[in-house]
């Protein structure tokens, strides 16, 4: 084994002491399922008591989807140079359908041994499908085996809902889910359905046995990815670790490493190794690298060993814009900002030096090969998003979205799991023809969108104008929603930008399961407004999405811990304070209705609402 | 006249310098109308030009809508101690229906003078109608008159797109209004047409001269209101001017002053006097000081003489929670969050304390009395919006807002400008509703939201929940969203909250203009994208919203001024600048469509589109 990178070892295990503490007043809970090593992580906020003239009435615990792995365990001991626990490491092996390689397959791998300053000190040896063998989710799924793994998403996804059933707290809103399938119960059978049927996918790479597993499509609880990488300007190793924690603490379900800069092979590694997310890159960022930057200098033989380099790594899903055709780059001539994805714009690039056909088109069948050996999920990039409003929904962006239809079809005969990914800038009148063409061509493969942004001019504050068409998009049908931080179009994000753009569109995606009528969607708002409505501060701190900073703004002007007890904030202070009257009137509306004013409200309703009378 | 308090004169100066500076590379503009004293005022942004091998191609500035008054006019000399110039003196004084009062006429204001310390240094008579008379915009209007204040919204709203006809910027995707009427081109004629309707107010308090009129109506530009105002805990006169001055630099059409502290008679005199846009109050706040906070003991004279006071200082629009009826307050009784409006809570106390109706609203048509003879426009409040996401669209809110529609019929007997106030927290899908319901039952009487936040979990982050919800019910008809800060729920915002949360919904408000379709809107988008593509840097900066931020985000990797020119930016890095590779594209495109590849792609699309080839 390698020696040590001491340094960068010491370093790192300081910042995830920093990175993943516990969230105030929650505990890591684990759901049994049913064998002894499928534990399903939730986090429980646990609340106060409500005061009454009867004495303390309890509030029961809140469980909240959990993405920040076992960091959060107070039991787990965190030592980001050995990396996490191969959680599914027996679940794969069990099925018998793998082999352990010798090492890595891929040239690059065999002749690139990593700096040894930067080497992760842990390495896992590679593991693949053994010769014919098929070891996607989706291709058990089709075959009727529910995996492990779709049973720990059946209990991850159903929040142990069941608890709760008699507190009052699940009523909710009548949602409008536009054709998406909201069963009450989420069953592991009613996963693998929806795995097999292409609607779902659980990005789950055997080379990444840490990952806790997640599903991605329109019947689920809707995600969240978390850009981070470096660039060849900026970063390192460990901030790009740190992001990593950073990024699964505010709520990151899946973390796309899109380093474009040094070390892109040793950054992916350290990832990987402390990641319990799935990981999604765009492997021709690397191959560029190969090729010193000159798009018309890749070939798909330097392309097809990053593949097969980053699958043995344990990349979950890869983008690959296999969809801009030769064809549809004059599409984009007269547009406002031409091609904006980068991978768009490298293929463009390639097929136009060379006057051929995309090569991930021409040999999109050989990158299913690869993909089902380590399943490695597809999502299919959006090459021709458009970068502008005035580019929305243009001819370039929909001709390249069938593309993506033909190819998902194709894939799916290799029982290859693939998302689709969507744009970009788009106003908001225009966002609901996305995901319906999304559906129809691409056969209600899961949708996973950039925002879309829904204007274009406030650079600086785009986590916001993509938290407008993400929740809308989310609603309308979007599984997976990429964030945007505020330093989009700008500049890198650093730790603090991963944490804004998270928080953002954890906003986002939690609008759009209220929205869609998401089974037990609306119980966290309404445990946090019970809380509000009770001046029970600490539970509202905590139940919120980020409970420091609404402590910190509500401690700004309030700092004093009596003040978490008062029934105003410095927002209208005790005279007027809307809850405090509110909750006065409470008491008297009670005494009054005994002497009739119930009647009076209830003998209006019968009158049939009519509500004028000559003053 | 009275002594002039030096120190706060002083302090008020120095903190006009520091808000007021101009936007860079802006320059102030005024667009002359029909008489030489009325000159809309417009922000100009100026463009460097694109440099292209037949040399530099110039770009045309940029007109945005200017809400910053006199004080970003290099020419004006700004005094805070002797507020804005009186801009619409001569048109009040030419209508010959007003007369100058020797004094104040409310009690309040006769009996207790300003403490000499706080005393706004240089007070303006009040004014009041006529005996008889009625001096609304509306009633202007019904009687066919075109005033200034119609003309100068007028060519205000047209913000000159004709001068952009032939750039090519003013191409836009086609909106869904609704219903909205948008026509190509605003006229005076048309202004007065939608006010006589009551589909549009203009705010413009006789007693208010300072201000630059301005419009709210569904067939007009979404506006953007800032909730300033002290409270018993915190802030001081200086602080909220400053806020002020704050709101309008980031682009507030109006501002509420919400204050409930101390002082709230004088901070209003020096907010009124240095604002250049409508000043809205709540009354009843200021009158349930006068009963030290104790709302049992409100009396109509009490409240009466308090709109009476308010009136003659210059406040534009009233929130007048009239709808609160007595019979609806058992309605609330099960909600989750009570009764959340301030007011709504103050006058149900009112109710169930007497056990009678409303005040406010057995005397409503004394207060339209009231409202004409100064030109006071109703804000029906919505005191039993809902506080929570459980709470929304509910009975009680449904039974306010019809009776918010009855009241309207009323005030526009006697041609008193209306709009309504509506919720709130609403969750995405139960958005148009509201939208629709008022439309119907408030007679198209302009739709005040504030948000609504489309989730409750994000006390920190509520700018971000309710630009969600504000830019989906600006879409639909609301036409003016009430602006939420990060501070919401937890604390007085200060000005960096105000900053924050007004560019969020200067977002949403944006956002729904290009939904809508509004002429020209796409206009400072297309500028914008156009400049990014371009690599023209600093008119991205000066173009966007937050000039100040984008380039401090921008410089936070890459300060030096060689990269205010650099075709990349520190995300990707120059190799994987996909704007860079796409301009490249752009002319290597061009050089082969010359060899027939456009000539492929229009065969492929006669071809019907399908892509599909067995690869």
């Amino acid at each position: 084994m390698s020696a040590i990178p001491e340094d960068l070892v010491r370093r790192t295990r300081r910042l995830g002491r920093a990175a993943i503490r516990p969230f105030p007043n929650s505990r890591k809970i684990y759901v049994q399922g049913s064998r002894p090593d499928l534990r399903v992580p939730m986090r429980e906020i646990l609340q106060t008591p409500t005061p009454t003239a009867a004495g303390p009435q309890p509030n029961p615990p809140i469980v909240v989807y959990d993405t920040s792995g076992p960091y959060t365990d107070p039991d787990y001991e965190a030592d980001l140079a050995r990396g996490l626990p191969p959680l599914r490491a027996p679940w794969i092996a069990e099925r018998g359908d793998t082999e352990r390689l010798p090492g890595p397959s891929s040239e690059y791998a065999r002749t690139h041994p990593a700096p040894e300053a930067l080497r992760f000190p842990a390495p896992r040896p590679p593991r693949r499908a053994r010769a014919g063998a098929n070891v996607t989710q989706m291709h058990y799924a089709r075959r009727g085996i529910v995996t492990p793994e779709m049973e720990f998403v059946a209990i991850r996804e159903s929040q142990r809902l069941e608890a709760l059933r008699e507190s009052g707290l699940l009523v909710q809103h009548r949602g409008e889910a536009f054709g998406a399938r909201l069963p009450r119960e989420i069953t592991p059978e009613f996963v693998r359905q929806e795995v097999a049927a292409g609607r779902a996918i659980i990005p789950a790479n055997i080379n990444h046995p840490e990952l806790e597993p997640m599903i991605i499509g329109r019947s689920f609880l809707v995600k969240v990815n978390a850009n981070i990488g470096n660039s060849p300007v900026t970063s390192s190793i460990e901030e790009e670790v740190e992001k990593l924690l950073w990024a699964i603490r505010w709520g990151a379900d899946t973390v796309m490493d899109l380093s474009t800069g040094r070390h892109i092979h040793e950054t992916r590694e350290w990832i990987i190794r402390n990641s319990p997310v799935p990981i999604g890159t765009v492997p021709i960022y690397q191959a560029l690298e190969k090729v010193d930057g000159r798009p018309e200098e890749l070939t798909w033989e330097i392309f097809r060993d990053t593949l097969i380099e980053q699958a043995e790594q344990g990349v979950d899903y890869f983008t690959i814009h296999a969809g801009v055709l030769l064809r549809y780059i004059p599409l984009t001539a007269r547009r406002v900002t031409g091609i904006v994805s980068r991978g768009g714009s490298i293929m463009a690039k390639w097929c136009l030096a060379h006057h051929e056909e995309n090569f991930l088109y021409t040999h999109f069948e050989e990158i299913c090969e690869i993909m089902k050996a380590y399943d490695v999920a597809f999502s299919l990039g959006d090459g021709l998003r458009p970068g502008s409003i005035a580019d929305a929904n243009d001819e370039a962006q929909f001709a390249e979205l069938r593309t993506l239809g033909e190819l998902t079809r194709i894939a799916w005969e290799h029982d290859v799991q693939v998302m689709i990914e969507g744009p970009g800038h788009v106003p908001m009148q225009l966002i609901r023809e996305n995901v319906e063409r999304e559906l129809a061509d691409c056969l209600e493969a899961p949708f996973y969108t950039l925002g879309p942004l829904a204007t274009d001019i406030a650079p600086g504050y785009d986590h916001i104008t993509s938290a407008i068409g993400a929740a809308m998009i989310g609603w309308h049908g979007a599984s997976m929603l990429c964030y945007v931080t505020p330093k989009e179009h700008l500049g890198l994000p650093n730790k603090h930008d991963v944490r804004e753009g998270l928080v953002a569109y954890r906003i986002a995606a939690h609008a759009a399961d209220l929205a869609k009528g998401h089974p037990g969607a609306q119980l966290r708002d309404n445990a946090l407004s019970k809380a509000r409505f009770e001046f029970r501060w600490e539970d509202q701190f905590n139940l919120s999405l980020d409970p420091e900073r609404a402590r910190a703004y509500h401690d700004e002007t309030l700092p004093k811990e009596a003040h978490k007890l008062a029934h105003f904030c410095s927002m209208c202070g005790p005279q007027f304070c809307s809850m405090r009257i509110s909750r006065e009137l409470h008491a008297a509306a009670s005494a009054q209705a005994e002497k009739g004013l119930a009647e009076k409200a209830r003998e209006f309703r019968e009158q049939g609402g009519e509500l004028y009378r000559k003053l």
